[in-house]
């Protein structure tokens, strides 16, 4: 069964984290990994953006009711309507996550991967989490990932 | 943007219905929509087989933590944990729905379905429901599927 | 440990219809078991007033986020900002439940209630559910539920 | 409307930590505020133990189905089937937090408040958390929620 990695982070950043959040979706995409994020802007569009140039699957978990809230590169959109709620889906959908910068979001996601012995790679994320394994860039980020994967 | 089409049913079923469950997915894949489920056995497998014999993409959103409990034609698993309250997330995540047979867990769909004024198509299943549109066969269900999409 | 009761219904009702919630509301407080509802008008805020009228505690859990969307009958108002997903938590809360009137919220609910074999007493509600206890009026609703509980 | 007021912690903490839990929910219950808790053991237990010494009102959100996890000192039991879902409904029920000690569920709780704008006070807990308002005891904990409470 294929690998499904969350890419968590938040819904607006400056142009570098978008390349960053990009260049770890295309390594995501080409190994064949199934993304999952939250499906809407900023981090979460430039994994999934990198993902598809890849070739690769997104899949976008949404905290509204509107399928339409989805960035153009979510090839499945899946609408909760829980809010806030739906960070746990995204933990509970995901192999392992890479936390992309981030806001209070992010932090709960870590939390909620972490509670349940998730591998979580941090990159420019919140720092001095224990836990959190560390990644420079996301060429490492997906060496980590794939030595922690079950 | 494609059609979420969700089959909703119970996880253990008779061979026809199995069948019939089967054809439906079959005619949802046909044209190229996805198909939503739970993911488990009995009716959504069937749907699923037939989504996938017909080149289609299936989405199971599972009621447990473990991936694996997904059939083997579903495509994207998402595991919830959150049990009966799947239900409600494949309401959310479907344009419209059909019921094929099932019990207290599937009147609860369509409940919710209808609740949000989504289309309900019922396929043999439970009957007398207001606002559920009663087909006989798979065909007349994707017509009146395709008569109702928003 | 004290028994909780659900009262199901629609948020908007008749006034005969609020007086037959009222008085189960009534009964059930004056036996000390907590009143578990949806926290809103209706069915809701006739049960709930009933059983504060009788010094019973009612709780009501909400679908927004706003605790002040509460009824003024409702002792612990708890914002769920889940929408329709509330009413499993409202199942779930509850060790019988009684629907009072009601549309597809109501019969989601049923069936929800159903499908974990809690028991379900109808009250001039949904027909023909095979598994719901119908009651003529609400001392014989709070007789079937003595009887019925665990 | 009365205030309601979450506190989080770990479910097993050492003797000192569930004197501290306690001595915070006895500030709350003192105050008539009501407490929202997780109801089970730990952090939890001595909040609620204390809230009801006090004379005041507990409500516990419980993570599993089962009414009897609840702790003995829960006035008002919750079971939500949701998992570590249910650290949401805690957050979206509690007007403030405060955080007593406690691992990634707690951290999870944090960040779910400072989301959306919730007080969270700290009492021994993860440092450096940008938001937390961090107090050196209950009675400054309870002026802190006096002062930030809306």
């Amino acid at each position: 069964m294929n690998h499904y990695i969350g890419v968590i982070g938040a819904g607006a950043c400056p142009a570098p984290i978008y390349e960053l959040a990009r260049n770890i979706g295309f390594e995501i995409g080409k190994r064949g990994w199934i993304l999952v994020c939250g499906g809407l802007k900023g981090v979460m569009e430039g994994a999934a953006k990198g993902c598809v140039e890849a070739g690769g699957m997104t899949v976008g978990i949404l905290p509204g009711l509107d399928r339409t809230s989805a960035n153009p590169h979510i090839n499945i959109a899946v609408p909760t309507g829980l809010g806030d709620g739906r960070n746990l889906l995204i933990i509970r959908s995901s192999d392992a996550v890479v936390a992309v910068s981030g806001g209070y979001g992010t932090l709960s996601e870590i939390a909620l991967a972490l509670k349940v012995n998730k591998p979580v790679i941090g990159l420019d994320t919140w720092k001095n989490i224990p836990g959190v394994r560390y990644a420079g860039d996301p060429l490492e980020a997906v060496g980590l990932i794939t030595a922690l994967l079950p």
